[in-house]
């Protein structure tokens, strides 16, 4: 294997490919990028056994290729050589041993490697149909829900994104039992098959990272029990958990006695401010009253102090409600909007507490209150 | 206590004497800030007992002073409910109990607070002589010096920087026993006494991250157990390390062999280049071999690979050396410089390396370095 390559088109895929080894990862041959490369380009490939993700460079996109060939690089420092070589134009060349030499200018980095032979056979073909999806409405769903999946490895489907498909009707969602986070898009085709299947966040939230380009299409390949996504040049093949995810749509109510309006940036800075009384803003607990033209956020730690805020709002009556709500969680679900205003439905001090946009509806986020006495 | 003031104005001063509190501490009332209000301004006072900072609020600088008094404001988010807080006035007013009341707009807080007659009497007031030094002088002379002192608790007086004034010379030296810095600075004015003293390490470094304004003069007020600062409105007062710092000066040899002129940006992307050869940049070793035109540098690790890079260089003969160092001290070493040029004297591979800059003789770096086989 031989060619010479610009430093920033391999250093770009070189970073998205390398998204997938895990530095828990045992098995040595998985802690190194596979380069294959014969006339058509250059593959570069990595996986943990749960997510792979290869990139392909096309030759058009190569300086030269000298001699084609393929080996696994397995070196922690290959993305900062690169980084740091001192010219646009980088050598590579495999010698006869397992050995590549990667040279630019002066500078010369000889690196041990392993055999391409001894890696993985990772089937990343194609399926017969896929759901074609935008790029910039993948990328929005994963961040509008991800936070809310569990991190308790104790319900390992939790820990998961549910997506469901049927018709031209997509549904993700994330819980962790105490919140949820429900995206609904509207595909341009209706997909044949009825899909219910659960990705694991820490896969998803990788391919939402590797996407750069929103104005781009991505193609999802479902299969029994993985998912390939195909965007621009990659391909990124995630696991699919086992199991089956439970039916969340029974957990959201349909009519509130109470329905608020209010402006989202005012809502979170005040919740933000009134959040600093406690431990620690991912444990402290945040009391809202709500009458008809405010709501009164206060925050009490009896060591510390207490704090409170006031914030304008339209509501549907005049009738008061007390509720408590985790302010970590609050949080993360008003950084789930970019709308002007939103709206927060509740019932009573027990029931959960959802907030929508107030242009939208479809995304919608759900937290349990915390009841205190 | 009550006065209102500018977000901004106190905030700042704050955030200055909040570097004063150590997270290890373990004496309740030093996590606090103790505010001291009377009719000409407001002292915030910080103090880890090894480090106070007290920074003072000219009444020109306050809203409003409404009533005088102290107190002690223990809360580890007071500084983020500050900068969070929504109008640029914020009100402080204490009750009749140990509680703190701030308030801005619609948003309140009150936090539970400590009796002032409780904080350690600590004597700040001036000596009856002291060193001007310029700010910017220093600022740079404590960058320089301080990455060099040792981490290692067993040998408590090098984690301290070594100031020693003669008349009007004053040197700054810190040294782990492997590496050496020095810094020699002419103060405008001679000093009437000999000083050699040791500051920790820890308490000059947040002297030099509060020193903003380069152009102000600091004062130094030498006692005989601690120092203190005058920079703008603040006093900042270290203890000093007890014992006698070793005689450096009899470290840094006179008369070298070898005699390199190299440019400092291409001789320091090298290194960093082939530092990367390694277990981790910390303990890489790169080998440097010296001819009469160029420096080879190499660095080797037999499980992962070689890497190799040249720099031009002039030199003073054409006998030939081959010298290994540490990467890590190399990398900290050339930082230090902002010239264009260093010179890097050598004699033997086990005697010091000694860098200095080409056109400026005020700063010596020392490295010792390893013996490979």
């Amino acid at each position: 294997m031989k060619f010479s390559i610009n430093k920033n088109v391999i250093l770009e895929q070189l970073q998205y490919v390398s998204k997938a080894i895990s530095p828990k990862n045992i098995i040595n041959i998985l802690n190194g990028i596979k380069f294959e490369l014969d006339s058509k380009g250059l593959s570069l490939t990595a996986s943990d056994s749960n997510l792979t993700i290869k990139a392909f460079i096309d030759k058009e996109k190569i300086e030269s290729i000298d001699t084609v060939g393929s080996i696994i690089v397995s070196n922690k420092s290959l993305l900062d050589i690169i980084k740091n070589m001192p010219e646009d134009i980088i050598k590579f060349e495999v010698d006869d041993g397992l050995r590549i030499n990667i040279k630019s200018g002066e500078c010369e980095f000889n690196l041990n490697c392993l055999n391409s032979l001894d890696y993985p056979d990772i089937d990343m073909s194609d399926n017969k149909t896929h759901i074609d999806i935008k790029a910039e409405t993948l990328k929005k769903m994963i961040k509008q829900t991800i936070f809310a999946v569990s991190v308790q490895e104790s319900r390992p489907l939790l820990m998961g994104i549910n997506i469901k498909v049927n018709g031209n009707i997509l549904e993700c969602t994330a819980t962790d039992s105490y919140r949820l986070a429900k995206k609904t898009v509207t595909l341009d085709k209706p997909y044949d098959e009825v899909v219910d299947i659960v990705i694991p966040a820490s896969n998803i939230g990788e391919l939402e990272k590797i996407i750069s380009d929103e104005s781009k299409n991505v193609e999802m390949h479902i299969f029994d029990k993985k998912i390939l996504f195909k965007y621009e040049n990659i391909l990124f093949q995630s696991n699919l958990l086992e199991g089956s995810y439970p039916n969340t749509s029974s957990f959201i109510p349909v009519d509130f006695e109470h329905i608020v309006n209010v402006n989202l940036n005012n809502y979170y800075a005040s919740i933000n401010r009134v959040a600093l009384i406690g431990q620690s803003k991912d444990k402290n607990i945040i009391k809202m009253d709500v009458n008809e033209k405010e709501i009164v956020l206060s925050s009490l730690a009896t060591q510390i102090g207490a704090g409170t805020d006031k914030v304008s709002i339209t509501k549907n009556n005049s009738e008061e409600i007390s509720i408590s709500f985790s302010a970590k969680y609050m949080i993360d679900v008003l950084r789930s909007f970019e709308d002007e205003d939103i709206i927060i439905y509740m019932n009573t001090d027990s029931k959960p507490i959802v907030v929508m946009s107030a242009s939208d509806d479809s995304l919608v986020q759900l937290i349990l209150p915390i009841k205190t006495f």
